[in-house]
C-alpha cells in the first residue's frame, strides 16, 4: 500500500505526525506510521496509546523501550527489533545493556519451553502471592 | 515425571539445590528445578546459566525480572508468569510497575503485528545505526 | 531447494498445478506450490486441504481469506501476509476492510497478553457455554 | 491481584463498567475487566480501542469476532477463546462456521511453517501488488 | 462443546474412531479425536493428514514423534505436550531421550531469540547450500 | 553492531572461535557467533551450552538438529532455519527427510491450534503417565 510522506498527507494526518515529531523531539517519521496513516483511525488510536504508555510513569522511559525490545525480540518481528533498539538507544542503553537484555531474552525463551514440556505445576506459593 | 524433593534427591542435585537456595536467600525450591532435577545436566546448566545472567550486570536486577515477566507474558507461559511476576515483585515491582509492565507488553504485541500487517520495510536510519 | 517450474514438473505434480489454476480460475502457479512440489505427496495433501476448506461452506470466502490474513499476521509469516493479502483483496477485501482486519489483529494480540499476564481465570458463564 | 467487583470498584472504575454493560447490552462484566480494574489507565484505553475497533464499519460484528477467535486460537489464549467463542457465538457463529473458523486457523498455521521452512520467495506479483 | 464418545458417534464418525484404534492398536480414543468429532470433514482429513504423515518414510516413527514434542513445547499447547509425550513413550523414547529432547528445544528457542535480537544476517554458504 | 571477524577478535574471542572450528572440523564461523562475540560471556555461554546440548548422548546428532530445524521453523526464524537446515545435511539430511520434518512440523502447528481452539481437555491416561 505504500507510504504516505508528510507532503501527501491530510491535515488530521499531519497533525498527528507532528504531534509524532514535536512529542520525540525529531524532524522525522518512520516508516511505521506512514503505513498506518492508511487508516487515519488506527493511527491516532495507536499513536495516542504509545503516547500514553511510554510517557512518564512508574517506569524509566529506558526501561520501557528495553521491555518493547524484548518483546519484539520474543516474536521475532524484524521491524520493530530495529526500530525499538533505535529508540532504546537514543533513551540511553549501552551496548552492555543490550545484550543482557538480550541474554535475558534468550534465557526465558529456552525456560519457558522447559517449564512447559516438563508440565511443571505452578507452586502454591506463587498461587497465593500472585 | 513428577517433581524430585530434596530429600530423594542425589548428592549432585542436592548440591545445585543448595546453591539456589543460598544465592536466593530463600529455605525453599521451587517445583521448575524440583522438575529439571531428572536430568541433573540440563539442571546444573540452566541454573549456572540463570544465576550469571540474572547476577550483577550492567541492568538492575529487577529490570532483568521484569524483562522476564515480558517475554513469559508474551509466550503466554502460565508457570512462568506466576513464578517470574513472584521474583519481581520480591526484587521491588510495584502494582503500578507491573501494570505498566503489562501495558507495554500488550501495546508491543500490537504494534508487531500492525508492523508485520502492514508489511512496513525496515528505515534507512535504522538500518545504519542497527 | 529452488522452484519446480511447470516445464520441469512430473504429470503427477503437473495434474496437481493444473487443478490449482483450474480452481482459482489463474494461468499462474505461486512459488509456495513450486516449493512443496519437491514433496508430491506433501503437495498434494496440502492443496487437498485447502481446496476443501477454503471452498464452498458455511462461511464467505473473503472471510476465509481476511482470517487467514489475520493468522498469518500474528505468526508474522512474511510470504504468508502477502499471499493472503492478495488472495484477500482479489475476493473483495476494500483498504477498509483490511484496515479493520488489521486494527483487530493487534488488539486481539494486546489483549491476548493483558489477559495472561493479570492471569484472568476463565468466567464461570465461558465455561458452561463453551 | 484479584478481581474488582462493581460493588468494590471506584467511581472511575464504575463508569467504565457501566459503558461496557450498556454498549454490550448485558448486566455483567466478565474477569478480563475486572482484572484490568487495578489498572483504571489501562482498563479505560483498552476499552475505549476495543468498542472502538468492534464497533460498527467495514466488517460485519460477527466476522470481527471470528477474527479475534482465529487470533486467539493461534496464540493459544485459553481465556481469550473461551470469551471470544462465547462472544461470536452470542453475534450468531453457528457450530458449522466455528468448525470453519478452526480448519481455516488450523490450515493457515499449517501452511506458515510450510513456507517459512521451505524459505520460499515471496512473488514478484504479491510485492507489486501489496 | 463437549466429546462425542463411541455410543453417540455417528456411523460415518465410528468408521474414522475404528481406524484410528486398528491403526494405532488400541482400544480407546483421545479427546482430541472426540472434539473434533463436532465436524467430521475435519475429523477426516485430519485423520488422513496424521495417518499419512505418522505412517512409514524416510524418519522413523519415534523421531517424527520427538519432533511433535519439540512444535508442541514450542508452542506451549499443554494438550498436545501431554499426548504427544505419551506417545513417544509409547514409540519407545526413554527419559534420557526425552531430557535431550527439551534441552534442544529449550537451545533453539533460545538461540532463534538471540539471532533475531542480534539481526544476524544469512551467511552466503546458507543461502547457496539452502 | 556489525560483525567481529576473527582478525579483530580478542584472545578471549578468538580461543571460542578456535573451539567452535575444531569441534566441527571445519575452517570457518558462521555470523551468529560474530555477532554474539560483541559479548564474550554470552558468546562463551552459549556455545558452551550448545557443545553439551548437540554433543554425544542419548539421541542421534542427526535427530537433534532435525528438531532444531522443527523448533526454528515453528518460530519463523530465517536465520535459524538457514543455518540448521544446512547443519542437519551435513549431518546426513536427505530431501526425503526434510520434506517429513516439514510435514510432521506443519501438522503439528495445525493440530496445536485445533486442540486449544476446541478447548479439548487431557485425558486422564495422559496425566497418569506424563
Amino acid at each position: 500500500m505504500g507510504l504516505i510522506e508528510y507532503s501527501d498527507a491530510s491535515p488530521e494526518v499531519r497533525a498527528i505526525y507532528d504531534d509524532i515529531m514535536a512529542t520525540r523531539g525529531t524532524d522525522w517519521i518512520n516508516n511505521f506510521w506512514k503505513a498506518l496513516a492508511h487508516d487515519p483511525v488506527t493511527l491516532r488510536r495507536t499513536w495516542e496509546s504509545i503516547k500514553q504508555i511510554m510517557g512518564p510513569g512508574a517506569l524509566d522511559p529506558l526501561v520501557k523501550e528495553m521491555i518493547y525490545v524484548a518483546v519484539s525480540t520474543t516474536n521475532q518481528c524484524g521491524y520493530c527489533i530495529a526500530s525499538h533498539t533505535a529508540a532504546a538507544r537514543k533513551a540511553g542503553m549501552t551496548d552492555a545493556m543490550f545484550a543482557e537484555v538480550m541474554a535475558v531474552v534468550g534465557m526465558a525463551n529456552e525456560t519457558n519451553r522447559l517449564a512447559s514440556g516438563y508440565q511443571v505445576e505452578i507452586d502454591e506459593r506463587f498461587l497465593s502471592g500472585a
